[in-house]
């Protein structure tokens, strides 16, 4: 094991609170956190105390008291990181917290850089790459369904799946490998065919895996919709009022995969990521080169795209969209939402459902945003659209981009294998994609790392983590 | 001890961070966590083990993992609220934080109020109410002196010089009640010139004790400042690079006993407020009538006013404020700036020295906000200006508006006392002031407690403490 310094950091979130947690992790952190903290039982030692022990007590600056805290131990290597580690959770005051962490930094402690202790619990052999991503993952999920993948990947399922994968290749590779070391007795070891079927498996998994992203990508990061509308069509009152309900969760997610706040609704544990167009105006030459432009590029960012007509106040917009816009829906999911139906009487509703454009492929859904009537009609229809699958216990789904990078690298190198044993090309040159393959999949776990792969993926975590 | 339920709340700040702790206090706290929290150790039950000891396990919803924690135990009286209270240390996603809290609502905690913690911990005689205060003053202090006072407050120094004066208070009590009890005897059991003695004594000390809240509102709140002068004169340009040198800190400070954020600028130590005001614009009806009106009241609440002058542009606006503002700051302490010096030779500079208006006594600085010269010089003269007194260890200062506000009643009621007593008015109605001074002294620690006191009391703190 490599010496390395003992770190701190505040590991509770920023700002304010009734308590907060500094933690220390290192070969000094017993040592260090003894010279600034007294417990307030007499004689007792925090470096004597039993590892998983609370100990009461106080922090001085010189002589005076800082703060009285709780000082948690954990023992090498039974511990987050697998190192010593000391907790001292002490009042969530800011000024504590920075003064705290000024002392530590005063008797040799190193401020963690962001997901250090992680990143020490991977290099401490605690957990692999892809379970420490899944740290990172959980931390930011902020819906049910990302929560479970974040926390079946934090719990080795992904890591399983790669681990059998690798057996498998490793079985191809040693039959590939003996014929070569025979390959002057011109010995074909390996039955050809059995070597195929083994590398058609092995593809199939990776296949696999590689087509779950999308799946993975839209649960961790939320199903992209789009509303197009006029301005006035109601959109952000909707918005709103599907935001209420889950406001306090969706906006705090700040500070650690993502970067920018979208409006992000869950529903029935789903995400819904909505993405902003500026609405339509106008129409005219200024709207035809700029604004439509965007809201193309918007719409093919999106799967659902929701279109919002104001049934009191039709318009050459709605003929405009119908044209220009609505085309190129047609790969994805189209609900149409007439809003404002408190001011449409039952015949009029009826004449829209039967008569509006009926030549268009999409759910109909009529709603008041303003007066919250039928919105739960929308919400089942996004689910609907959604069209996600049930997740079972042991479906591993991809949700992270490295990862979906590196296996589509590793589907790559055994195509070429595959490619290359059906073509009779040497065994030895076979034998290369292989192991391309095993690297790539080696890389998703971090048995093969290097300080780049280690630097992109922990400079996503928060600091403290 | 009465009946209460469990509580459970979030401890740690609001938001997404590495860890979260979830608190629960209650009788049912060791029963309710067990049924949602499985120790990773076969055949380990949470409710036998040892206090201020740690268990790591995992937190199940209904079959499914929810997270990994780790969770501390302490036992009643043993504890912060003086019951039974597990803390449940989570990763910091706010969708695990939200759902341990719906779990443990499910299985019978209720939600805690705004300091309800801290509540208990007064109810159940863990500490006194201006204890209690001290832990919210003690979260929300955000420099080293009003850090410095809510420590030794919550430590019980405030606590023990009232009750220091309650002692004094009760053999006045006794004196002259043993006198009201032979009363139709006629007799003086108490020696009048010794009672006067005493009350004067006890005067004197709450008389100290309210004069001390200036001084304890000035470190707690910050020392308020009052910036004048003409829009362009630099004066955000100035604020801001005092600012970022704490900003960390103080952009913190939100959620807690304050509710408005205004710039705090911590210097060595000591809060100073600045206070905003709109800058002098134009000279003219239109500002006589409105702008300078507010101005005039913003000069009232300070206690320090800093006239910055763009030196590169004198205009009617200085002889305005020289004529309007400045005779307003005579009993304030007046610094004037001047700005933009990298514009000026050192014979301007000397030149201003010694002709700008001589006849107005101020600490006069030449400095450049832009460029950081000599902001340094501002800072010192500013610690200078705030003359705070050095505070010993042995000085009690007062810091809460509510004990202010009792002690000042106390203080009127043993006035009272005293000049009964030199009235020579009977001993009954003199017993009658003495008992409303130790009632109101009784008011800051608790001893006396209305619903309606606690409430006030604990409405400002935040959840989770």
């Amino acid at each position: 094991m490599i010496e390395r310094n003992t770190i701190c950091a505040i590991s509770t979130p920023p700002g304010v609170g009734g308590v907060a947690v500094v933690r220390i992790s290192g070969k000094e952190a017993f040592s260090i956190v003894e010279k600034i903290f007294a417990p307030a039982k007499k004689g007792l030692h925090l470096s004597e105390q039993q590892p998983y022990t609370l100990t009461y007590g106080k922090i001085f600056r010189e002589e005076n008291i800082l703060d009285e805290v709780i000082v948690g131990i954990f023992r090498a290597p039974n511990s987050f990181t697998g190192e010593d580690t000391v907790e001292i959770t002490c009042h969530g005051s800011t000024y504590i917290q920075q003064e705290i962490l000024k002392l530590l930094i005063e008797q040799g402690c190193t401020l963690a850089a962001p997901g250090e202790f992680t990143q020490r619990a991977f290099l401490n052999a605690k957990m692999d790459l892809s379970q420490a991503e899944a740290v990172a993952d959980l931390i930011s999920s902020a819906s049910a369904a990302s929560h479970r993948l974040a926390i079946r990947q934090m719990r080795g399922g992904f890591s399983k799946e790669l681990l059998n994968l690798r057996a498998k290749l490793l079985d191809f590779v040693s039959l590939i490998e003996l014929e070569l070391d025979f390959g002057e007795e011109d010995v074909e070891f390996a039955d050809r065919t059995q070597l195929l079927e083994l590398s058609s498996k092995i593809k199939e998994i990776i296949h696999k895996l590689v087509n779950s992203f999308s799946l993975g990508n839209a649960i961790k990061n939320g199903i992209p919709v789009v509303i197009v509308g006029e301005t006035n069509a109601g959109k952000s009152t909707l918005l709103n009022h599907l935001l209420n309900e889950d406001k306090a969760i969706v906006s705090d997610i700040h500070g650690t995969t993502r970067d920018v706040i979208e409006d992000v609704i869950n529903i029935n544990g789903i995400s819904f990521r909505f993405i902003d167009t500026a609405g339509i105006r106008n129409t005219g030459d200024e709207i035809e080169s700029l604004g439509i432009k965007r809201t193309f590029q918007k719409i093919d960012q999106a799967s659902i795209v929701i279109w919002m007509i104001d049934t009191t106040h039709f318009n050459t917009e709605i003929e405009y969209i119908a044209d220009k816009i609505v085309p190129r829906t047609k790969k994805k999911k189209l609900i149409i939402v007439f809003n404002k139906i408190d001011k449409l009487n039952e015949e009029e509703q009826s004449v829209l459902e039967e008569e509006f454009l009926p030549h268009i492929p999409a759910e109909r859904i009529f709603l008041s945003a303003k007066f919250k009537r039928n919105t739960e009609v929308l919400e089942k229809a996004l689910l609907k659209a959604a069209n996600l699958p049930d997740i079972t216990e042991d479906d591993v789904v991809v949700t992270n981009m490295r990862h979906y990078e590196a296996l589509s690298k590793a589907l790559g190198a055994i195509e070429r294998a595959e490619e290359g044993l059906k073509d009779g090309i040497p065994a030895d040159l076979v034998s290369q994609d292989i192991r391309e393959c095993m690297h790539y999949l080696g890389e998703i776990t971090g048995e093969i790392s290097t300080d780049e792969i280690l630097g992109n993926v922990f400079k996503n975590f928060c600091i403290g983590k």
